[in-house]
């Protein structure tokens, strides 16, 4: 069962609403173990939306189209949909007394236009709406499908929960198959998407023949590759099975190959990795920021329950800031003991038990002799203070994320140590 | 010149990211004037992309495909798009020693795998990468053509502005098109969109009939609404003059009906407009914040040249670090007069001329008898130390980007005011 997801609206043509539908739809369907392998994003002209559902009907099962079912002249999704079924619309005289009564309840006037609303092609099902005014629609072309629905998230998530996928895994059913597919996602730091790549090449090859796992890579910029593992199993018990196992796996490769470059699993971020270690400790932390001039800190204030074990900051972006307020020596603020210096006297200031600190060149100008990207992170933990020196591509702003995340990163490693 | 954006990747059509760049481009080409009917997502499936850019060039006469260039297995953009073209894939040598130096020159050996991305369609021309590794491709296919670009939106932009735009323009021009179209975007911060499109209701139905002049509005999440203007001239100083026209009108209804919103034109930021406010009158800034943690530091130091009138702030997160560090008073933290002790004491603290405070609410929980969205701004600037109250809606991270642009804000209009 091949599902595509036809989003109809100019406004996502011309950029002005980002479709977040298509992409929940994406995830309930693969959550599902339905195969979805296009999406289309079409305007609001009739021509053109017949072309793309015809598009679609020639290389997919089923097509879930959102939008173009609202009360105005630009909404012409229930039209294309007859032409394509080659049938008239006809007026559902419930639907129509439905929509005025609505209306009536809240005390005011219907405009005559909701009532096209009411118009249904012959042969279509009608899914009830339970929180707008347009109604779904279910419409059978042979041994294919076109389900519509409003595109208002709201409206379309409920409808697609209480009627599609049951009416599609319906479907799935009468073909005689049944599996669900499940993901998990690995986060890495540290390595480039070619090294992850050559690491893990010869398992990939392994799995190619595979119609159970795959392995893929995400790049996902200043937060790292990410690894995603899918597993197609015959039920829920199963592809977790199959998940746990390639994940064993895939850790085992990764570490042998990288090290510890997995930070975390699924929607966990680098900050989630130091709160949890933290918290584990009893350890709270400050930071003394020069050149990510506070990024660490708003990174950190993200996750949930961030005061119990975070103290704040200071950002110290002039030297004389650093002099004065941090304590460091008088001299060239860009070094691995100014770094030190740095997260020692923030440590003391905001009396934590952690401190970490990042001085460094933003660029594209050099400093104190340092060519842009050079960045010293330090790190003051008990009697330990340390510093480790990057080198980060990119410009201004690339080079102030990596360095946070890096920073952070570095932090981790040696929370993992003690 | 119709151009169809095909995104690549699997990760899209199974949920695990949003489209993004599908969203800018559309924006990107309506503001230049370029339709755009068709959007498609594939998944890292040979056949499917081979059979989703052929449906697209059914449809349209230009594609973007976004993403597939990258080094591992599943990237497989350059080799549909030899199949569609007809051609082998050939490896530039200038490329490859350009990846190889790259690699090189971060002290890291190069995994093979990533001379793949020097591998181009027989007759494509490279644009080249200045941000990454994979370089871009235009492909020309009869009278139509194909642009390959890196998913990563980073370099996808710059290549797309440099690159991709002069190339379809030269294009429209190439067909007979002569018009030439340019437009302006007004930043505005402290006005909602309806409010907004209210005030201007009655030029834009004056504008309804205009085949010469449009506006529009993109709501712009935590950065506010702009006004967009466009305007389709018969050449370039044609289209500049009737959109500084259109400008002078606009600033006018806006200024009379919701005061000085206004905060910038095109890519210029809020910190941007604090920036030549600050230069201009010699003055140097710090910053104290609790619930923003950074957030406001981080974008200060975003502006090129901040060091000149940027001294640093303290992220006072732990009530005690505000009443040791800043000297704030003991009690509720949450308040006006703890706002303004903090901008005073952060002031003092790092010797700077004016200083801006953030202390509030983030949620979900109220805390000091406050709801969640509560936030004090202090400001300090000469004798004059003062607050302003802000409720702002939405969950921790909205409330936080809300508090960061809105003192901004608040600081930009006080040193107009002096």
């Amino acid at each position: 069962m091949r599902v595509e997801v036809v989003a109809v609206g100019t406004e996502l043509l011309l950029g002005q609403i980002a479709d977040t539908n298509s992409q929940w739809l994406g995830e309930q369907l693969a959550a599902s173990g339905l195969s979805s392998h296009f999406h289309q994003h079409v305007g609001d002209n009739h021509d053109r939306i017949v072309l793309a559902f015809r598009t679609a009907l020639a290389r997919s099962d089923a097509l879930i189209v959102c939008g173009g079912l609202g009360p105005t002249q630009d909404d012409i999704t229930r039209q294309a949909i007859a032409e394509i079924m080659n049938v008239p619309l006809e007026r559902d005289q419930n639907i129509a007394d439905g929509i005025r009564r609505m209306f009536e309840s809240r005390g005011r006037t219907m405009p005559e236009n909701n009532l096209l609303q009411a118009d249904v092609p012959r042969g279509a099902k009608i899914i009830e709406q339970r929180r707008g005014t347009a109604p779904g629609l279910i419409c059978p072309l042979g041994n294919k499908v076109i389900y519509a629905v409003p595109g208002v998230p709201y409206e379309l998530t409920e409808m697609f929960e209480r009627a599609i996928l049951p009416d599609l895994l319906d479907r799935v059913r009468a073909d005689g198959s049944t599996s669900v597919i499940r993901s998990r996602v690995l986060r890495t730091w540290g390595a480039s998407e070619s090294g992850l790549a050559e690491a893990l090449n010869s398992r990939f090859e392994e799995l190619v023949d595979s119609s159970r796992v795959t392995i893929a890579f995400l790049a996902s910029g200043i937060e790292g590759i990410k690894v995603r593992i899918t597993a197609r199993g015959d039920d829920d018990a199963n592809a977790e099975e199959l998940l746990a196992e390639e994940e064993v796996q895939v850790r085992e490769i990764i570490e042998r190959a990288l090290g510890d470059i997995i930070f975390g699993v699924d929607d966990e971020t680098m900050e989630d990795a130091i709160a949890k270690r933290l918290c584990s400790k009893g350890l709270t932390l400050a930071v003394a920021e020069s050149v990510t001039g506070g990024l660490v800190a708003s990174r950190l204030v993200n996750v949930p329950g961030a005061s119990e074990w975070f103290r704040g900051g200071v950002v110290s972006y002039a030297s004389d800031v650093k002099f004065e307020v941090l304590g460091v020596a008088k001299g060239p603020v860009v070094s691995g003991s100014a770094a030190e210096e740095m997260a020692d006297g923030v440590r003391t200031l905001l009396r934590s038990d952690v401190a970490i600190s990042i001085t460094g060149v933003a660029g594209p100008e050099s400093q104190d002799g340092h060519p842009a990207g050079t960045v010293f992170v330090g790190i003051a933990l008990g009697e330990n203070v340390e510093h480790v020196q990057l080198n980060l591509p990119g410009d201004r702003p690339r080079v102030r994320a990596y360095s946070a995340i890096s920073a952070l990163d570095a932090l981790r490693r040696i929370l993992d140590r003690n």
